[in-house]
């Protein structure tokens, strides 16, 4: 079952020819979200083969230009495509109207279900078989969301030589499944760990941009396995971080060991820079495995 | 004096990986004018080198996506990058308003001279020193303008011996230069045409995109240096052209054959299409010096 995150754009406000603005897609068992969708988004979305029939659901972390100005040409790019099946929107509730304004009397053939965050508290927003994710404030200039995506837990599956050795029935499989040991007709007790085979670790993936560093919701994020942070500025560039409501590399790397996260990956490169040197090198210096990503980077995590 | 254009997309609504959505530049005497503006303009016209600070005109045919989708990132950009200088925008009285509400609270930190086109007749919409700009109705879905940009005529320069060999005045010299001829002290007559070298050919190029075949505005468009004119379609396809307000390569040569152009640019390019050959074939039998436009093509006039 996949797990596989695909960076989309990497660049700050400015896109350059080598870095588009912010977007993620996670594939999590061949479904598609779209995290952030900057200007030409669908461009590579189609670069890295995306299919956009099986893209159901969108996040978008914040009302600034680098962050959204992409969902315009994906909707109407669904529409020609004759998307009738509904697309699932979480975002500031002000992008209903600036949607709705934009594309005027180009109605698209499908509905466009909106899904408004909040910014006081963390809250799971979705709930799939497979999937939650929550979303919880940063602290950017403007009210922004981050995204955790996260596997559900699985029950164990039971070894199959346990289910012929004691002729289980439907009923006691479930409840082992579920925990329970199994008494004998003999009144021995097999336990619960010899029945069945530990299930598969659920995966996760954080998203963080754009934000200042804070330590508030870093026990939510624990142990996660992709830790995106925003990483704008090199560490000379501190204040200006502040100021902006943006990080910098050592702010990523402190907050991936608070989180401890699996690996860390940064973007949201200031256009200032020719490159992620300094940035790498600062934060592997407090979190040893972290990389500042480049566009159409991917990242699959196995289980 | 330079007058070159550049394409920076050719795709019709659906971009590619390799075709974008519209967006032509010209480049007329070092000022930079930008026609049709599609997601994702801004890094177009980076690739090409084209100097942010030397764009003051934007000119918008209609209010579908793929002309326009472009115009927020780029006047963000334009505010990040500090422009303070006014920025005027050729376009629908409806684009104000979409800006507006896109931009929300990121009001840029220059104005906007917003110029409501009119889709009843040609018009002169812009008068600068060495250029003039038209639009005039296309027969699309939508309302939609066409552009014309051509060279002002020039005065004719005055042969240097000749300033010597009479000994002109300014006065004698600004009459030349208007078509008179001179009378000498002995009453001879020297014509205008020995006295004066005949002014450069003002130079022209057309935008017609999107568009159904119509001869009206052929007159406008005489002799045209670079005709653009869209041909989305095929011949086999010439039902579904007209049906969705687009033309086939036979439209457009046949176009480029009643207004004399010099060379027909084709454009707009349908994403069933994998190459152009059958465009510029269809085309090239009507109208010899016919083709089909890829993204960053650019197109120079000497004079």
């Amino acid at each position: 079952m996949s797990f596989k995150l695909t960076i989309l754009g990497t660049s700050s406000a400015l896109p350059t020819t080598k870095r588009y603005t912010s977007a993620h897609v996670l594939n999590v068992h061949e479904r598609f979200f779209l995290v952030d969708c900057g200007e030409a988004t669908q461009v590579q979305l189609r670069r890295n083969k995306i299919r956009f029939s099986k893209l159901d659901y969108i996040f978008i972390s914040h009302l600034h230009g680098d962050h959204f100005y992409g969902i315009f040409g994906l909707i109407s790019t669904f529409a020609l495509l004759g998307r009738t099946k509904p697309l699932h929107l979480f975002a500031h509730p002000k992008l209903e109207n600036i949607i709705n304004t934009v594309l005027g009397s180009e109605v698209p053939p499908f509905k466009i279900e909106y899904h408004a965050l909040e910014y006081d508290k963390e809250n799971k927003i979705l709930d799939l078989k497979h999937l939650e994710v929550y979303s919880f404030p940063l602290k950017h200039r403007t009210q922004t969301c981050g995204f955790l995506f996260k596997e559900k837990e699985k029950l164990p599956n039971i070894k199959k030589e346990k289910i012929l050795e004691y002729n289980l029935s439907i009923t006691e499989i479930i409840a082992i499944k579920n925990g329970s040991g199994l008494t004998l007709e003999s009144g021995e007790l097999i336990k619960n760990e010899q029945l069945v085979i530990p299930p598969k670790r659920p995966r996760s993936y954080a998203y963080l941009s754009d934000t200042k560093y804070s330590d508030k919701y870093a026990p939510l994020l624990q142990q996660v396995d992709l830790l995106y942070h925003e990483a704008t500025f090199d560490a000379s560039k501190s204040k200006m971080a502040k100021k902006t409501g943006h990080s910098t590399a050592e702010d990523a790397a402190n907050f991936a060991q608070l989180t401890n996260a699996k690996k860390l990956l940064m973007g949201h490169l200031s256009a200032r820079y020719n490159d992620v040197k300094l940035h790498e090198k600062e934060a592997q210096k407090i979190f040893k495995n972290a990389t500042f990503v480049n566009d159409n980077d991917t990242f699959t995590i196995k289980n």
